[in-house]
């Protein structure tokens, strides 16, 4: 673990977007592309399985190597394809890349990538989303006074408000996911997007990547219509966005102490504080990330055939992104884990600004009546628990199914 | 028009999100609230037919003072709501609003702001992408030296550099389409998201104000959690960057002298000069774009149960966001219409840069015969013209289809 | 009073930002270059009176017919010269504009809006300044409740808590006014940066014209080096963010009844509730600045002689940032006049966090004994207390001395 | 060298901002207290040279534990303290970090890792401002087309090109050496900003640290007031603009061929293709830094004693903002150095242009003629050089005095 890597991440996605990470998907695709290349008569079989074969050995590879050419040559692909040669007989070393460029296996590559980076960080938000169901759920009925402006307002149910978060972080989920299903597609266009070496086996060629990868074929390269990233990096904002609305729910009714950590943060100077660390650190994720997503919304606009800057900053730019929403996921699920829940401080500060419920704040009722009958005060807020809820399961049911091109 | 309203705008969008737009949005909002109340029967029909008539007349609405208001009490629709009940009877004057907050009126005319800014943006973009089409098939195999890293590199056709951003802005259309259809929804909350004075009718009464808006129905309130404000921007912000992007496409072109502006800006130092102004004006406004996406994005962590202050900074933000995608559109639709190619010029070019082709340059055969089979240096660009074509009419026969709850 | 106008700006600065505010500084630039012109021989003085009359007419001129032909030429310029030469005798319009190019006017426009705007603005910040200062002396030893993370923490005195923010803004307003005196620049090229039609007279144009307008000299024309745009908007940025701190310590004190805007703000569904409006609004409009900065920022890497699109989007960037300064500015101020201090509800909260204070809370003290001896859990709050006010006294004093070129 | 390291960074950059850098600047912050602790007589001279000796042996810290208890607690310090604390004498453990707080530790080693990486980044922004002043001075006459808007415009000289950027990068280097000098505090105001433990000596303590660090003295503790940090970011930001500026001339040029990289980059796909790599990764680092910028500036306002996200997220946010400052500052410097020229390119271009000339294009007079006067087409462009040398030469000079506080 590095200094601010636990800070700004979490494990697994730290692990799916590190440099070995790129390396083999880099790698990967070269493997696709010769398999692919095969398949279409392009190169022969026997040239495909040896590339493949040497794709496999990622450990063979010289990483400080391959990075210093990127620092001269402004892609890594160069040094990599000069490595992968190195290591295959030279009737074979021509058949690598075959009619790509590097822009093409840096793309499809970045698309791998962020696939990877994605489950593990998603599947945090998804975890989220069951304690914040099941927050819902126990506290359907329980009066919380709600604040509006950060003032004293009228009284909601905690669940409700629970309830709210998790509508919000399954619906930012469902755009994740659209996203990474309709959207993450193969780069293969050659030097000016024409796949001009393939001759007229151009479309097969990407086709079969595609089908290799499980990546979406795309109508044609997308060298300078970076669409696709822009809205990978938007569906990555709006769900970091919505992660740190339930993360700040923590802090500020911790700050009420009506809410706390399961297992807060200590401070160096109060030995006694207990800080709702986990939210804070969701906070300090998500609030690097807009500044991100502008980034590569700015880097739209790509110059002819091969853009001269904004495309090479994709990147590091992406990884950052990845790495946040790990952070930012991983944090508010820890944050939530195991929260203690306080309903008698609530309750206190209803009665503190003069709010009497007719009800028992409690939800005592297993015969479905509802709660609100008992506490007419909270309006729809248990029905709204109960909408949310029944979505919840639609979303997570929906996602269970087998997406097309998954892998 | 104002003096920067034609820079940075288009006519059209730019009277779908002034004053009066915003005040007939709210209007109309305590309008469908009035109605869809006595649907439910929380007011008597009587009253909701007051309310509505009052409403009709925006003319009558002081909307200096309700802007003075706003800038003291945070909101425009308490000043709103004191000049409607001003014109109404006293005993119709409780039943504006009802169970509404001034949130609810605000987020829900956004919605409507929106949904009205977008269909002439999105027609001039559609419009665009007509004459894309049009390049693309009329250029399918005319060649032009392809430049990436803005170099000089490899033959390409110049329908097939339209083709890529006909590609793209069809893309980033259904991208903002579907959030168009799936996101838009009413707000309807009360102070603190239970719908508290309408009792057990509160999912009524919001059920009711979505199908007399014709908006979605969302689960629960979202009072606090503006997921869909930054999808919908984020839709405005890829398809502002795909935009820019064939508007570069003029700039750099034009540059060469291979394409021109049909009507070119002037210099006022140099009165031969020809300049791309639409297309530089379209490159002005999407620059301006991915800042104001990240504002909204940056405003998702809302607070509770109301934001103090990055709710309170959307309306400004989604204004001009909606107001430069227009002029985005508009500039680009302006810088193709008509647009002068030089297939001379891209000729002169490639043989500058010592490429020959073997074919003769431009695409005669009728009968289907591949072009690239007479220049065989085009590579597939011809054939990923072919695609493009295809996907553009999928595309816009799906866009003709009526979706559920458009006006 | 436009419907979000009071919401994002304040008076003084909308006027100094509106159309006829560039207009007018349009005119004075090509009043100030056919002056300067008279002055270094290129023009007779007749020219020039002609030329300085006709700029001081400006209802003469046709303002949507000049933002109709910006929306086509991609500046305001041409047509307002067009305009500016109809009204002059035919022997006289050749001397119009000299040398100078329609970046050189707009650029230059630019900095003398930017310096009226940026006065009002700054004015309210030194006004704020001024309560922050007297709240800090007044509450030097007043007890309250530090809180850090949200979480109730230590105690500090509310005069600390005020200087804190009276040295920031302080501090930020000197680096404004460092801008404003250094870096507000002629820009005078012509066509390319050379200054051609002047022959060997350019530099003592470009002389003149700066002593005409008060406004720096520049080294040579910065046509594509946009630094000191960047730099203004980037202390724009800072003074409006460390308004927004002072802002959020209304809101968030305000939330826990230790403080009470003087005229709360009202609720359209709770008519009991105060709200810190303006606290709130001043948030607002300081949540849009930092997209506002990047865009700027975004737009330094100006290409050769002339942007295609970057430059054009200034303009309206720059607007829109003044105004949400003014805006940021105006409200902190509002929040703070009059601001409710309530130091019983401070102590009570000391007490329930079970911190008992020594001293007596309050500052007797006349002979300038520090009360942190009465009061020892304060420790150095009191002395920073008093290092702020000296440090706020040198720097009122500093910004009362005249500056040169300023006007 | 890991795999992006080399694109969007700098060598010494890198390693003046790595996690072994942040350690040890944490570490010299804790000797600094220690060492003016014992100074003001708050621990014994013993207890600060045990600390001292200590944290000379930054080896002995377990990075990765640390790591691990910042993703936990959201700071690194408590964990550093821990392990500081236990390799000292238990009589002296107490002695560590006195009244300072875990945000003292953190924001002052941010000062310091700001100020290390800073040097380099300016090392290399100056050494291209030479390599510019050389450009200049070398081809003050020679005639090159000026573009506008991208298109053939007016000649001027490639030495004005020059002299502008020259120009921009000096007064950006400027602005952020003042920023240096001016801003860069150290941090010291224990738990909420009183420095409590300190007693009377908390003033005293404060100016201790400060003389030791080198660091300019704040008025008062300025946890949640973060100007500076906009500030410094601001700085940044504006250098790494015009630095790209720069880069983007030789890009522009480079497809002109009118320049040449040194040693331009390879493309995988087109062997022959001579890429100006090292502009391109120069635009590349610094497209990536308006976001950071804006994600700084955003995180402004923050929460009365210490913030709860937004001050968490400012570590890695500088992180990554200095490495790309380095990482444009050494690749304009590359693409600068040894620039290709070709005088003869831009004639003929000139002439395609239908632009002749009346001078030779060349500047042969040594008695200080001006050379516009042979080519009178130039204007003001040499005299224009002549100025930003000498301005150069200004700026040089007074960079080169020593500064206060400089370490």
């Amino acid at each position: 673990v590095a200094l601010f890597e636990a800070v700004y991440g979490s494990a697994p996605v730290e692990a799916a977007t590190d440099d070995d990470a790129w390396l083999r998907a880099m790698l990967q695709v070269q493997r696709a592309i010769a398999v692919a290349g095969s398949r279409v008569g392009l190169i022969p079989p026997d040239a495909a399985a040896a590339i493949a074969a040497a794709t496999e050995q990622d450990d063979r590879f010289d990483l400080a190597a391959i990075g210093r050419s990127a620092g001269v040559h402004a892609t890594p692909v160069i040094e990599l394809v000069n490595q992968l040669r190195a290591v295959l007989p030279s009737s074979v070393a021509g058949s690598v890349q075959l009619a790509a460029t590097s822009q093409d296996v840096l793309d499809t590559a970045a698309m791998l990538v962020c696939r990877r980076a994605l489950a593990p960080a998603g599947a945090d938000a998804e975890a989220l989303a069951e304690l914040l169901a099941a927050l819902a759920a126990e506290h359907r009925s329980t009066p919380i006074l709600g604040r509006t402006l950060l003032q004293p307002a009228l009284p909601t149910s905690f669940g409700a408000v629970c309830a709210a978060r998790l509508v919000a972080v399954d619906e930012a989920l469902v755009g994740l996911r659209t996203v990474v299903a309709d959207r993450l597609a193969v780069q293969l266009g050659g030097a000016v997007g024409t796949l001009g070496p393939a001759g007229d086996r151009g479309p097969a060629l990407l086709a079969q990547v595609a089908a290799e990868l499980g990546l979406v074929e795309p109508v044609l390269p997308w060298h300078t219509a970076r669409g696709r990233v822009g809205q990978l990096a938007a569906a990555i904002g709006v769900l970091a966005g919505e992660l740190a609305g339930a993360a700040q729910d923590v802090v500020l009714l911790a700050g009420l102490a009506e809410v706390a950590e399961a297992a807060p943060g200590r401070s160096s100077s109060m030995p006694a504080k207990q800080n709702p660390a986990r939210a804070v650190l969701a906070l300090a994720c998500a609030h690097r990330v807009p500044g991100l997503v502008a980034t590569l919304l700015a880097g739209l606009p790509q110059e002819l055939q091969r853009a001269a800057g904004r495309w090479q900053a994709e990147a590091g730019t992406l990884t950052e992104l990845l790495r946040l929403l790990g952070g930012t996921a991983g944090h508010t699920r820890a944050a939530y884990e195991g929260l203690q829940v306080d309903p008698a401080a609530m309750a206190r500060h209803l009665e503190q600004a003069g709010i009497s419920l007719s009800g028992n704040g409690s939800d005592p009722e297993v015969d479905g009546r509802l709660s609100s009958e008992l506490s007419p005060e909270l309006g729809s807020a248990p029905v709204f628990v109960d909408r949310a809820l029944a979505a919840h399961a639609a979303v997570t049911s929906a996602a269970a199914q087998p997406k097309e091109g998954a892998q």
